[in-house]
């Protein structure tokens, strides 16, 4: 395995195999920079010694600029970040520039600046719990839904870096057999997700073919959904989640570049029905990806993990969600979201929702301070956690996505 | 009535009353400018001899600076024009700068980059008709709504503005017990729907007061929310309308601002029950606004207008709207759109759609070219038209909102 000449600790979410984007501010104001063990490289600087090509895209508060290049620029870019980091010790040193600093002493910012929002709900085990509560006297599955990925438009502008806290939404909701009423949710709730992360973009009117899908998706991040349950379930029919969703949705301050996943690329889940052919893939569109949520209470240091679960096992692929998208030629852009929807496995220590491990609220989480949890409490911080590792590579993560209620 | 030195054609949409902004190009890239009869004043020259305050933010290739503003602002700037537009002759004479364009001879661009879109569901007329189609076994109006504006996010990347050409999507559709397929949608359909634009916005976490709408609220837009009824169909359930709507949505090329509709507003209908104290407001937030839709086939050098209903009859009104929007302490902020949902009427003649003006394609309606249309065929022209005419005050009007289907 080729090390890099910046220390990285051992069990580092960021070796050099990784290099993920995001964007931070040391004092100077927002730029652009990549993870390195503890530090951040900070491409502002590097581009102005000219040591980087796409030096211009790299200068910039945001990603987006970067995004809209494309795969042979990122691929570019990635590979001369990665000789730098390999044997540019001299050339960095020479160059005379302070481009490198602690993680811890920089603030993080939302690495793109959200264009489309897109919420998929791809997990088969997820949308089984949910219809069996939210339907309980229906085919938890609906009809649709092994024949497309189904999904949903979400609120782009309370996009929020992680670290950003979390206003206890209000909103109207209903009792049974009781007027609706107005006042905060009682029934606050993650969504553990992952999400891509998209570049150029096509014409409007002009499908993307799946198997075109790497052209057009950067990179991934990990994503907080924040619910109303209480909200969501009295507004959602028949246009679906509105205002139980749109007051929050975190996302890891780093975008893991699909160039870094590709060796954790693994064969999606099989599906039945064969999907319609635009919708079929070739090639390895499942990512061995290992997920964790963490929940504490004010009065904890650390986080009980509450779920442990793998992404691998995804109905729908990110290709298969791509397609989907524009099979109406719809336009997508730089710094698109595309979310798969809550991750859940099969057993309940898996769901990747308070809804689905408490079971609708009737069987609560105990917490290692002796507290219970239906749904999340003021004060509450909530930390996602994902990783790739596999025999004989080096183990890459996503950082935290990470937040905390307050009233 | 006073009058404006301009030349305004009798019946003309734009008399010195309305003033509405838009984006053009006259050759020298996107300007903002405003509609007076049949010409459009260039506020980047009337800015640059510096006879309008605000200037900066009128210099630029979008409204969105402008709206970011505020109210007392754009109060400003349209006192500013209206006085220019009334004495102001020999003032903008003096400055020797080329400040009119005739309309015919510039290209309209979309008048604001939109941030988020939201559209509602807030015709009663329209959410009863839809109810019947779609769950023909079950009450037509669901129990939320009359207690809240239901309503979803749409797709901000496919706002085009009239003139856009509409690619007929495709997409995955279901007949009664055959297998999905994938193709061209076979229900292409129109949605009546007017929209309103927002300015500066709201902090993150802090609602917005329904009593303080017309802060937010600069202006409103005609809105066509093209839509794929048999994509919809079979997508819909359980998390909304997705590929069905975000192909398309065309919106006029003039914003109204709200301060030229004052004196149209009117009271909105009578709500029962009566609604929540986050949504009560005080004053008139109808809008005694009409609306026509008018459909030509390629053989028709005129459209025959296959709609007329008003707006005034709106159940939930845009303070509503907003207010909900934001219960939750969402962030809105300048060049969101928010749309009605499609403006029905009671009557047949009055539906703002082809599913309710052909009771889903069962009743199909005659064109004058001999045709007969139950969804729009390649070629057919939709226009939308809007104005508010009222005994003693001049009428003003949104111009159209066009497109033409392409295969």
């Amino acid at each position: 395995m080729t090390a890099s000449w910046v220390e990285v600790p051992e069990g580092s979410d960021f070796p050099l195999a990784n290099l993920p984007y995001g964007v931070f501010d040391s004092g100077k104001g927002r730029r652009i920079g990549i993870a390195i063990g503890d530090h951040v490289l900070d491409l502002y600087a590097v581009a102005d010694a000219g040591l980087v090509p796409h030096g211009a895209a790299l200068q910039d508060v945001d990603l987006n600029g970067f995004l809209a290049l494309g795969r042979s620029s990122w691929h570019e870019v990635r590979g001369r970040l990665t000789e730098l980091l390999t044997d540019g010790r001299t050339e960095i040193q020479d160059a005379g520039i302070d481009a490198f600093h602690h993680q811890a002493e920089v603030t993080l910012h939302l690495p793109f600046t959200p264009g489309d929002y897109v919420d998929f709900y791809s997990s088969i085990e997820h949308a089984i719990n949910l219809g069996r509560m939210f339907r309980p006297d229906s085919d938890p599955l609906l009809p649709n839904w092994r024949h497309l990925p189904v999904g949903y438009h979400g609120r782009s502008s309370t996009i929020v870096v992680s670290g950003t806290e979390i206003h206890r939404p209000r909103g109207q909701t209903k009792q049974e057999d009781e007027p609706p009423t107005e006042g905060p949710t009682r029934a606050l709730d993650i969504e553990l997700e992952v999400g891509f992360v998209t570049g150029p973009g096509n014409e409007l009117g002009v499908p993307i073919d799946a198997d075109d899908a790497g052209d057009h998706i950067f990179g991934m991040v990990l994503v907080n959904d924040w619910s109303a349950r209480d909200i969501q379930r009295w507004e959602y029919v028949p246009l679906g989640p509105f205002l139980g969703k749109s007051f929050a949705t975190s996302v890891s301050p780093w975008v893991v570049p699909l160039e870094a996943l590709a060796p954790y690329m693994v064969p999606g889940p099989s599906q039945d029905p064969e999907p319609l052919p635009y919708l079929r893939t070739v090639g390895d569109w499942g990512v061995d990806l290992q997920l964790e949520v963490g929940l504490a209470s004010v009065a904890m240091s650390e986080p009980d993990v509450i779920s442990r679960n793998s992404f691998a096992g995804m109905y729908w692929t990110m290709a298969q969600q791509l397609a989907h998208a524009t099979v109406n030629g719809t336009r997508i852009g730089p710094g698109d979201l595309y979310a798969s929807g809550t991750v859940s496995g099969p057993d309940p220590g898996t769901y990747g929702s308070l809804i689905e491990l408490t079971w609708g609220g009737r069987d609560p989480i105990q917490l290692s301070d002796g507290s219970q949890r239906r749904y999340l409490e003021d004060g509450d911080t909530v930390a996602l956690r994902g990783w790739c590792e596999r025999e004989g590579l080096p183990r890459i993560g996503f950082g935290e996505c990470v937040g905390t209620v307050v009233p």
